[in-house]
C-alpha cells in the first residue's frame, strides 16, 4: 500500500496549539465526512465519532494551563474560537478570560450569557475581577457585587476605583501579617496551619493593631533563623513601600532595579493596603512595550487578528488621518513649488531622498530621547549637552550622506550646482530632524503628555515639509 | 535681606540622581571659587572645602544600591560619570558594572586598570562574570580566571559557552537540592544552617545521586506542610525544565505565563545544571523590548547618550546607508517618469501622499504580524485567513481614504481624472502593503530571521517606489 502522506511532514503536536489545531482538523473533516454519508444514504446518523472527537478535545483542552487555554482562543480564527471557548469548563472561565488579550476576550464576552459571567468570577480573587470590570455588561457588574461577601464588596470596589496605569490596578490583596513581638516558632506554627501560602509569597507583613507596616519578615530569613528569635529582630525595615496612586512604571522600575518577588503597598499613614507581585509587573512591562510599539506604528490598540475588518479598520483610523493630514500638507509645500520643478524636473526625482533620510535620522534621535526620558536619564542640567550632540551627529552624517547624495546628482544630471545644492539640503534637514527630534518628547513631557505617542509622527511630518521646504527652496533661489 | 533665590522652586533631591547633580554643581562652584581666590592671593590654598564635599558625595553614593549608582552614572555626561565613579568603593564595582548599559559599561571599563577589574569581579558569581566578559580586555580575563577556584573555573567557563539569549546566558548556579527520601525536617533543618538562602529561592530541586532532577519542593509548601513527611511527598513533579540551548525567549514566555519565580535547567539526561530567576528574566524582557525599539528605528544598538559624535555616527551608520539606497531607488522610479512630471508638474506635488500613506498602512500591518508572530499566534493553518484580511482592510482604506484624497486632487487642480488616478493609485498603494505586509515578516521567520529586524525599512521602501510607480505609471498611461 501507498502512503498518500509519505512526502508530508509528520505533524508533531508539540506545543498546545498545533494539538489543538490537529483535533479541529479532524473534527472538522469528520464532519465533512458525515454530511456527504448524510447525503448518501438520507439517513441523518448521528454522528458518534464527531462526538467523540469533541470530547477528545475537551478532555485534552481541560488539563491545561488557562494561560495555554487564553493562547490558543487567540491564535484561532473566530468560529473556530467561539467552538474551542464552548469546551472550556466554566470554572475555568474566569481564569482564561484575564489572560486573553482585551481584544479576544472582548469577543469571548460577547458569546457568554450574564448567568455565565457571573459564574465565570466566582473563582477569582477580587483584583481580579476588577481587571475584568471594565469589559462586563452593567447589569453583570451588579450582580457580581451582589454575589460578594461585604469585605470582598469594598475591596473590589476600592480595586476599581485606581486608575488604569497606576500601582493600585496592580494590587492585590493576598498578604499574610504578623506581629512583631512573637517567636518565629509561633510565625512558623501559624503559616503550617494554613492550607497553602498565596503565590509569590517571599516576605510575611509586619504590622501593628492599626494595620500600619512595621517591616517584613523575608521568608528566606524565616528559614535560616533560629526558631526562638523574635520577629522584630528578624525583620528588615528597609522595604519598598508602594502607595496606590504611584504610576505603575515607577514600581516597574523598582521592581526591575531591586529584583523583588513582591512589595507592600501602604496608603498615607502607612497602613497595609495589599501588594504587588513580579508576575503583575511583568504583564504590565509586556503590554507596555507591546503598546508602545503598536502606538509607534500607528495602531491606536492591540488588535485581535482576526478580528473584522470593519473593526480592524476603525483600530487604524485615527493615525492614518493624521497621517493624511500631513501627507496633505507636505503636497502643499511642494504644490509651492511648482513652477520651479516645471522648469528643472530633477528636482521631482531628489526631493524624496531629502525628506526620506530626514526622516529616518529624525526617528533614530526621537527613539533614543524616548528611552532616555523613560529610563530617566534626562534633566534640564544636561538636556542642552544631549541637544548639541544631536546636532554635531547630524552634521557629520549631513556632511557625509550629503556628500555622496551630491556626487550622485552630478553623476546623474552634470550638474555641479544641483549636487551642491543636494548636499546643503540634506546638512540643513538632518539638523532639523536633531534640533526637533530633541525638543518633540522633552516638550510633550513638560506637557505632562506621553513623550512617546505620536512624536513619530510629527518628526516625520517635519522632516517631510521641511525637507522638502528646504531643498525646493534653495534650488529656487540659487539655481533658476 | 532680600532672598536672591526667591524666585526660584528649591531643589528637591528626591531622588538619588536629582541629589549628585546638586552635589555635583556644589563641588564645581566651589572649584570655580578657589580658583578664582588663587588668582587673587597667588597663594595656593589647599581646598579643605572641596575635599569635604567630595567626601559628602562619596559618603552618599556608597551607601545606594548598586543599581541605584549605575542608573546616576548613565544619565551623567562622561567627565561628571567619571568623576563620581571614581568615588564608587571598589568593592561596589563588580555590581553596578553589571547593572549599566554595554554602552555605559564600556566607557567605565576603559578607565579602569587591569587590576581594578580582576578586583570587581572578586564579588560576583561565576554567572554575573560571565555576562561582563565580553567586554573585560583579554588579559584581564585570563587573570580572572587564574584567580577562581577551579569549580568555578568549570561553571564560568560554561556560562560562556553559552550564546547570548539562549536560556544559559540567563542561567545561574545558586540552586539548593535535597534528597527525596529525608523528611522535611531534615530539610528545615539543613536549611537553618546556611547563613542565608539565594536570592529567589522559592523552591529546592529534589535530585538523586546523579543529581538527575526528580521534582521541585516548593518553599510555601514546606511551610505549611507536616515536617514528618517525606520530601518525595510534598515535592511536585509536574515542573518546568529549560534546557541551556533553549532560546531566551521561550523562557520568558513560560516565566510569563505561568507566573514562575525560578526554573530549573537541566541537560539531556535530566542532569540538574542551574536555574533561572525572574529578576534575570525582566532584565531580559526590557533589553529585549528596547533593542526591538532601536532596531525599528535604525539604531544598531543601545547608544550611551553622552557617547562621542563620532561613535553615535557609527552607530546610526547601517541603517541610515540601506535608508539611502531605498531613497535612491525610489529616486530614480521617478526619473523614469520625468517626461510625465514636466507635462503635468501637479504629479509631484501629489506623488509623496500616496507614497507616505501606504508606507504608514504597511507598518502597520508588519507590526501586527511581528507581535502576533512574537506570540507564536501565526501558523500556516491560519496564514491565508490572516492575509485576506489585511487585503480587506486595505481595500477599505483604499476607497474611503483614496476618495477623500481623490475629491482634494479634483478641488485643488480641478481634474477629475487626475483625482481618479489618486484614488486607483492609493487602494493599489495599500493593497500592495498590506500584502508584502504579511508576506515580508513571514518570509523572514521562514528563513530563520527575526521577523521584526529591518521590516519596517523594507515595507518602506516597496511602498515608495512602489507607490510612485503606480501613480505615476497609471497617470503616464491615462492621463497624458
Amino acid at each position: 500500500m501507498i502512503d498518500a502522506n509519505n512526502d508530508k511532514k509528520p505533524l508533531e503536536p508539540s506545543s498546545p496549539i498545533q494539538q489543538i489545531t490537529y483535533l479541529l482538523r479532524k473534527y472538522k473533516l469528520l464532519e465533512g465526512l458525515v454530511n456527504l454519508q448524510d447525503q448518501q444514504d438520507q439517513s441523518h446518523t448521528e454522528s458518534l465519532v464527531q462526538k467523540r472527537n469533541l470530547e477528545e478535545i475537551q478532555t485534552y483542552l481541560n488539563q491545561l494551563h488557562p494561560a495555554d487555554i487564553a493562547h490558543i482562543l487567540e491564535a484561532l480564527p473566530l468560529d473556530d474560537r467561539l467552538l474551542i471557548w464552548s469546551l472550556v469548563k466554566s470554572e475555568h472561565d474566569g481564569e482564561v478570560l484575564l489572560e486573553t488579550s482585551d481584544a479576544v476576550r472582548a469577543t469571548l464576552i460577547t458569546e457568554m450569557g450574564n448567568q455565565e459571567l457571573v459564574a465565570a468570577t466566582e473563582y477569582l480573587d477580587t483584583d481580579e475581577i476588577a481587571d475584568l470590570v471594565p469589559d462586563l455588561p452593567q447589569d453583570v457588574i451588579a450582580d457580581v457585587f451582589r454575589s460578594l461577601p461585604i469585605e470582598e464588596r469594598e475591596q473590589l470596589r476600592a480595586a476599581m476605583s485606581y486608575p488604569e496605569d497606576s500601582v493600585g490596578a496592580l494590587m492585590d490583596f493576598d498578604v499574610i501579617t504578623i506581629r512583631e513581638d512573637v517567636r518565629l516558632e509561633v510565625v512558623l506554627r501559624y503559616l503550617r496551619r494554613l492550607e497553602e501560602l498565596p503565590d509569590h509569597t517571599d516576605q510575611l507583613f509586619v504590622v501593628d493593631r492599626n494595620e500600619q507596616l512595621k517591616g517584613v519578615l523575608l521568608i528566606n530569613r524565616l528559614l535560616v533563623s533560629d526558631p526562638d528569635t523574635i520577629v522584630a529582630d528578624a525583620m528588615t525595615k528597609e522595604m519598598i513601600k508602594l502607595h496606590p496612586g504611584d504610576v505603575a512604571q515607577q514600581a516597574a522600575n523598582a521592581f526591575e532595579r531591586y529584583d523583588l518577588v513582591s512589595a507592600s503597598v501602604v496608603d498615607d499613614t502607612d497602613k497595609l493596603l495589599g501588594r504587588v507581585t513580579v508576575n503583575t509587573v511583568i504583564d504590565f512591562i509586556r503590554e507596555k512595550a507591546g503598546n508602545e510599539a503598536l502606538n509607534l506604528a500607528g495602531l491606536s490598540e492591540e488588535e485581535d487578528i482576526f478580528a473584522p475588518i470593519l473593526k480592524s479598520v476603525k483600530n487604524r483610523w485615527g493615525w492614518l488621518a493624521i497621517n493624511l493630514v500631513t501627507a496633505f500638507i507636505a503636497s502643499r509645500v511642494i504644490g509651492l513649488f511648482e513652477d520651479s520643478i516645471e522648469k528643472l524636473v530633477a528636482l521631482a526625482a531628489l526631493m524624496p531622498i531629502v525628506a526620506g533620510i530626514g526622516g529616518n535620522s529624525g526617528n533614530q534621535t526621537i527613539t533614543m530621547i524616548v528611552r532616555a526620558l523613560a529610563l530617566d536619564q534626562i534633566n534640564t542640567s544636561n538636556a542642552w549637552k544631549l541637544l548639541t550632540k544631536e546636532m554635531g551627529v547630524s552634521l557629520v552624517n549631513g556632511l557625509v550622506w550629503g556628500s555622496i547624495i551630491g556626487a550622485f546628482t552630478f553623476v546623474i544630471y552634470q550638474n555641479a550646482e544641483l549636487g551642491l545644492i543636494m548636499t546643503m539640503a540634506m546638512i540643513l534637514n538632518l539638523l532639523l530632524a536633531a534640533l526637533l527630534g530633541v525638543l518633540i518628547p522633552l516638550t510633550l513631557r513638560k506637557l505632562g503628555r506621553d513623550p512617546a505617542l505620536g512624536s513619530s509622527v510629527m518628526i516625520t511630518a517635519v522632516t517631510d515639509s521641511g525637507g522638502f521646504f528646504i531643498f525646493l527652496g534653495l534650488a529656487t533661489i540659487f539655481l533658476l
